[in-house]
């Protein structure tokens, strides 16, 4: 039986995301970000599409290792201005019925008392469409305007994180009983007291005594998302995530990936296909395999290496406005930074790269890989990468706002419709439902699923 | 020439606000606070009245003093559940052109780096019809909640706040010069760095060195809304608010209200009408009078009498289910809980209340006043309110949702307008225009100004 492919839209709330300089192609409205209608009309688009979800990166901080200051990412436009993504979802989901959305939050940079209530209000607002990315490491520019020194250590951090996910866990599921509001006119009895209970959380980062401010919303428990790459971040990963998203650059590395992170959530006692697991990847698509190598080559030309760099040195630590463009990423002086910077050149490891070439590869999407043809050719890869990795579909991020979406959905999705290998209409229920087909609910094998303490 | 009245409509994300039982009403549908839809439309009825703005209370935390436990409050549904307020204008001004959204937020749950990018963002999406209502202060169940053993003392809470709006100034006047956002496809110049900086601030409680991740937005800084009552409130209304909302229960409370006020704004080397105020206050309306009368006796008779003692005791500190229903006020044991509650009967202070009494009277609009009858009755009453306080408007809270809002847009909007009393049709630009007619940024004599540090 042919495979069914899962489709999400990958953005950011600003001018520029994976892609350092596109926005200055005529075709280009990223600096649309700003206006309402922008988000409103994308999720129309994805809708027609059936796409899964929309999901919204996000970083609280600036790239201002290159250079030591943030001049190279102001000039580029590179992930700065920056808004806060949250609050497109409510316009977006006002203006459709299934689009699921996946919001990025660090448990870094809110109290896990009000972040609660900001899920819970968005699950109700969304009708249970809603999906949180939970990111447990930021840039160091974040957490110094936070008037913390710098961040935490990288294993700290997801302990903090556990604690957090736990006190958010015990007030979606366990302070308000599924039949705890009964808004009964007659009586006068909006909720029954007896079953609301204040969690009384005391651990060593968070002190939370009371009941959830949100009445129980249709999923509880968002969707939760998760992106760590790290061993730490895997198992992390196998205890929380419905779903995660990787940077595999190569099918092997994919592949690899894959196996791992379904024999980890085995592991925490889940089953492999608890997690659904998404490759970012960007397309360039055109009616036939040399438009889309024309677009392409159009794109690549726009490419701001110095953008791509201020992305990569942020990345790596490494300030790379230190080397010359044409310097081979060997001469990277500390080893750390060699290796950070190596990882992303695995896709052609044989290779002598330069900085140039590096920023290059890494202009357009990314990491991720980069596939350019008609809807054909690319539905060809794209399935070639799911029979091969195991991996359940794509992140497919913006080389162009929205005309990579629009693309996506008028070109690419019908191809895959016409294979079997794409749903020909949303499944109904929540987001978690249209995921996962069980109920709205973390299943019973999930974590979170524990902390369920009422009748 | 006959004043024109400001009207906003008052409203929070939650089934009960300021007449705990009203919810039991065959009319009213509060409950349906959840939908998103709800408040679309609510925003729609209230642009087709040309209302000004709608303000969304909000508390993160419970009403736990009566009875010591959250339960009355949730049994009721007393402001509990209460979500998010931000999250819903994104879809109201998306749905609507001029109505203008003030959105409460404490200085006290949030850093002020974060909160920056959540105005800014929120201006930007709304075009420029977003205010804050700052709030210093908070139940102290939200306070536990975030890990505090309680609320700090109010008037530390003022200086904490005074170097909370400091910061947000710095990040929302002074980051970004008007002319740093260049958006140039020809030269690939996003924004010019040179006109980027950061704010560097460096105080005892907050430390931000960065710059503000927002490109401006229309009004920069949020319209600033404040409901400060006590003295030093009072001083951080004059220096920071530019509409303050009080609860004048009596004509002459408010009157002297009002005087304070402007005198405080020029103190602050402001001038008496740079601060508009607006008196929280319920109208009930019918066609007829003695229809109005009839509606209001049917309001009356849903109050929830524990409903209104869970708020009472929320907001004086005193536990009232220690009294009985029919004791006299003066029963109250200590000095200062009972100095609280009677500042609630100030409207008829010789009068002897009783707990049964002040319950009931609090019970529809909390301490504001209730204007029953038709149009021209409660016309004539608010043009009076106006005469003789120099108020600029008022803050009208719903008994009934939305039908009282639906009234007051159909019934006394016409017949405000008929008197010249109201304006016919919204003024262009930003709210801050269509408030003061100036231009969309904090007008020079406001504190907030001189934080314009870039040319």
């Amino acid at each position: 039986m042919t495979r069914e492919i899962l489709i999400n839209a990958f953005a950011m709330n600003a001018p520029g995301h994976l892609s350092p300089g596109l926005w200055r192609h005529t075709a280009d409205r990223s600096a649309d970000y700003r206006h309402i209608r922008h988000w409103v009309d994308l999720a129309k688009t994805l809708e027609r599409g059936l796409i899964d979800g929309l999901f919204i990166a996000d970083v609280v901080g600036v790239y201002d290792v290159y250079g030591g200051s943030v001049d190279a990412a102001v000039r580029g436009g590179v992930q700065v201005p920056v808004n806060d993504p949250l609050q497109l979802v409510p316009a977006m989901a006002y203006a459709t019925e299934h689009l699921g959305f996946g919001v990025t939050a660090s448990v870094s940079f809110e109290h896990p008392f009000p972040f609660a209530r900001r899920m819970s209000t968005l699950d109700h607002l969304t009708g249970g469409r809603v999906g949180w990315n939970i990111v447990t490491s930021y840039l160091d520019s974040g957490a110094r305007n936070l008037g913390q020194a710098r961040q935490a250590g990288h294993d700290d951090r997801y302990d903090v994180a556990d604690e957090y996910l736990e006190v958010v866990y015990k007030l979606w599921e366990g302070s308000w009983a599924d039949d705890a509001v009964l808004r009964d006119r007659a009586s006068g009895i909006f909720a029954d007291p007896a079953k609301v209970r204040p969690i009384r959380h005391d651990g060593p980062n968070f002190k939370v005594p009371g009941i959830h401010l949100c009445e129980p919303s249709p999923q509880r428990t968002p969707v939760l998302y998760q992106a760590g790459a790290s061993s730490r971040g895997r198992r992390f990963a196998a205890r929380h995530a419905e779903c995660v998203f990787v940077g595999g650059p190569t099918i092997l590395i994919l592949k690899r990936i894959v196996s791992d992170l379904r024999a980890a959530a085995v592991e925490a006692a889940r089953r492999p296909d608890d997690i659904k697991i998404l490759n970012m990847q960007t397309v360039i698509l055109g009616r036939t395999d040399s438009e889309a190598e024309d677009k392409a080559a159009d794109y690549r030309s726009l490419v701001d290496h110095t953008g791509a760099l201020a992305l990569l040195s942020g990345w790596t630590g490494v300030d790379l406005s230190t080397y010359g463009l044409d310097e081979p990423l060997r001469h990277v002086k500390t080893e750390a930074g060699q290796s950070a910077l190596e990882s992303f050149t695995t896709a052609d490891p044989d290779r002598q790269w330069t900085i140039r070439e590096l920023a290059q590869w890494c202009g357009i999407g990314g990491r991720g890989p980069v596939l350019v043809g008609s809807a054909r050719t690319v539905a060809d890869q794209l399935q070639h990468w799911i029979a091969e990795t195991d991996v359940d579909g794509f992140n497919l991020a913006w080389a162009v706002n929205p005309g990579t979406f629009e693309d996506i959905v008028d070109l690419l999705v019908p191809e895959l419709q016409r294979r079997g290998a794409y749903k020909t209409a949303y499944r109904p229920g929540t987001l978690r439902e249209k995921l996962f087909g069980d109920g709205p609910r973390l299943n019973a094998r999930h974590t979170g699923a524990g902390f369920r303490t009422l009748p």
